[in-house]
């Protein structure tokens, strides 16, 4: 008989996490991936690559070094977008969970390579300003080390302009699509489904009015704050 | 054993209505809120603050004094929107029940800052005329008391404009979404659900037609009073 | 022990079609009606007026006598869009079902008040040139007799244009939505589903074209007739 | 007691490809078909014409002849589509599946006339460069025997822009729709899910950027050769 996996409850909170995705629509096929980090004991749990999620088990849930971003336990590649989440955890040590998807119409902002402008109170309870945009990879980044890269980049793009990842929990790729992150694996999936409402409302929103609308500040800062913060009342104490 | 709580039956129906808004895919995650009230007892009772519907009870209902305000029974905070539900309570004798919701579509018109004409019957058979949109709340109004100056903004725009909430049961927010109510909690779901179908619908009509539709009085007026007043033959008798 | 209806196959027909309407997606709420002919006996069976889909039985489904509009069996109302299903069943002795529907996109069309190109061949596998739109009525038509003129203003049409309406299954009521007919109840309801997909993809082929699309002449001709008249050989034989 | 059909493994599989599409929400009612071939044994099998999927068992599926085009087992006519499929097959060596269907947005872009530009690594993961659109066949062709012309003009499409059909692995017919093709029939069926799905994207990204966009060379083969040839990393070994 085996020994038991010293990570079995992290695997199975990354397992579901990925689950949920599919659950809320947010991946079709097998697209999509969500990680959670467990920093006392430096590694992440992963998706494995091109798995279907209708026979994922917890056991195909790999286990990544945090410090060298090899694999440490598991028979299974993890996701290609590996990398990617492995610059996010080092460079953002508020980060507890990340998720990529290709939901469709944050992945339409992102092909459009257009930042969502916050037009309403839906956007700015859980990111405060715009859903940012980094610049595109050049040809060379792409070639030699596309996925670590593309972490880079959205480290890149945050420091330059003094956004916090936890004020601003996602961000899209030109081209690509969303990355959303949270406290843990799940908290991280909820922002992708709430970057997902956001993106179709920002759409609708262009259409309706013909233009890019963009909410008044003290509006955006009330609703922030109202969910946030010493000052937050929302939800239970 | 504890007593039974004399308003278990209202927040049983008020549950119900909140479970309803999920059901017909109205609310994301915790967003949205129903409430009812029990004039003769006056209170209403209203959804807690930020609670997972689907772990949500009965006894999870706050019940609300109509008079102050304040929580007359129930452990948890009420829902952040309750001081609006509060001032329109007070202010339209006629509403037995309010929803808030975040629907995609209503929220669309809201972020653009449009009322929704009435382009068709659908509207007509609910709404009669517009849509309403209330004017945007100023910097002092949403950083003295947002939730009561949310409601307060309702009230002077029906006072104003001379609309009679009876038919004109639901109204947008700039920037942020729907208020609708009805006879009861219930009956204010209904018109969630037919407000949004009403946004979908005038969305595509403006994308179809390229531009804003308006159906003529006299139609709206057949369609309106086919369902309400003395002259209805809507229904059963 | 009452003596059973001679009509219950006729009612329970016409009760699963319009609980298909529900199920496939184009009825909210009670908005929509199905109904199905028997034309030896002389009459028509209809869902009744404003009643929920969810407890309607067989026996709520109102018998109508085609030679005067009037109930001949059953204790509710009849759907007040009645005569306009009396009116067409008259008029047109080819028809075995009628639907009448506020299914999302082809109320958009109607509500655009425009008819819906033939842009390709789904659409042209079942109508045979535009799906037509009447013209508007007058107020006094609304006020006289709003639900009988608008089955005359669809034969209006129908007559006017030499439009068969075996080759022509339905139609847009302006400001209003689509009624569809077909050799039967359940018949009318397949139409009703395929005019829905139509308006679908016309509304986004002309946001995606900028501008509105026509199938040649020669492609709408052998789909339809693929499908349709003697050399028809689609399907089993 | 009959003898077993010796391509009962091959209907059966053919039928759960069909029965996929309809699970997935990319075929109406009869609308749609999937095959799968058998160089070995020279047949490939497909679904009968106008069938209803709630029925449908293996022993339906239709085998036929990769020599001649006629069938070989099965009491019901093929899919009206078949001789377009028996064109793709006897022209493309390395297909193993074919699937059509009237899916909404694809069809859209084949009614727009329009090819899906690669606007995006979800579409550049599957397709390589743009989703093509043939020329439309001329009155003659279409006459004279429109299916098999359907399966020759995109064979035509292939050889004279010189794509390889495993590299772009579907196609838009103008004023129809998508062929797709893959390894095998549940290959094909997969690879119309994610055609679909980027027809969406690309619709939603020409509405918010107000035009086409078309992602850098460097970006499609990195995410083209990631999944596909010698170098790919994509997946489990």
């Amino acid at each position: 008989m085996p020994d038991k996996s010293p990570y079995s409850e992290l695997k199975e909170r990354v397992l579901e996490a990925n689950l949920k995705l599919v659950k809320e629509g947010l991946v079709v096929l097998t697209w999509g991936n969500a990680s959670e980090v467990d920093r006392e004991r430096g590694v992440y749990a992963i998706k494995p690559s091109g798995v279907s999620y209708e026979t994922m088990k917890s056991d195909d849930i790999v286990i990544v070094s945090l410090e060298t971003g090899e694999v440490v336990e598991g028979s299974l590649r993890p996701s290609s977008d590996s990398p990617t989440h492995h610059v996010l955890y080092k460079a953002f040590p508020s980060l507890g969970g990340i998720v990529h998807t290709h939901s469709e119409k944050a992945v339409s902002w992102a092909q459009a390579n257009r930042e969502i402008p916050c037009m309403g109170t839906t956007h700015a309870d859980t990111f405060y300003g715009s859903v940012p945009l980094t610049r595109r990879l050049t040809e060379k980044e792409i070639n030699d080390a596309y996925e670590v890269n593309s972490g880079k980049v959205i480290v890149e793009h945050f420091t330059e302009k003094k956004l916090n990842p936890e004020h601003v929990p996602g961000v899209l790729l030109p081209f690509h699509g969303p990355f959303t992150w949270g406290k843990n694996g799940m908290d991280a999936v909820k922002n992708s489904i709430i970057l997902e409402e956001v993106a179709k409302m920002a759409m609708n929103t262009l259409l309706i009015a013909g233009k890019s609308m963009e909410a008044p500040d003290y509006l955006k800062d009330k609703h922030f704050l109202r969910k946030h913060g010493p000052g937050a009342y929302y939800g239970q104490k």
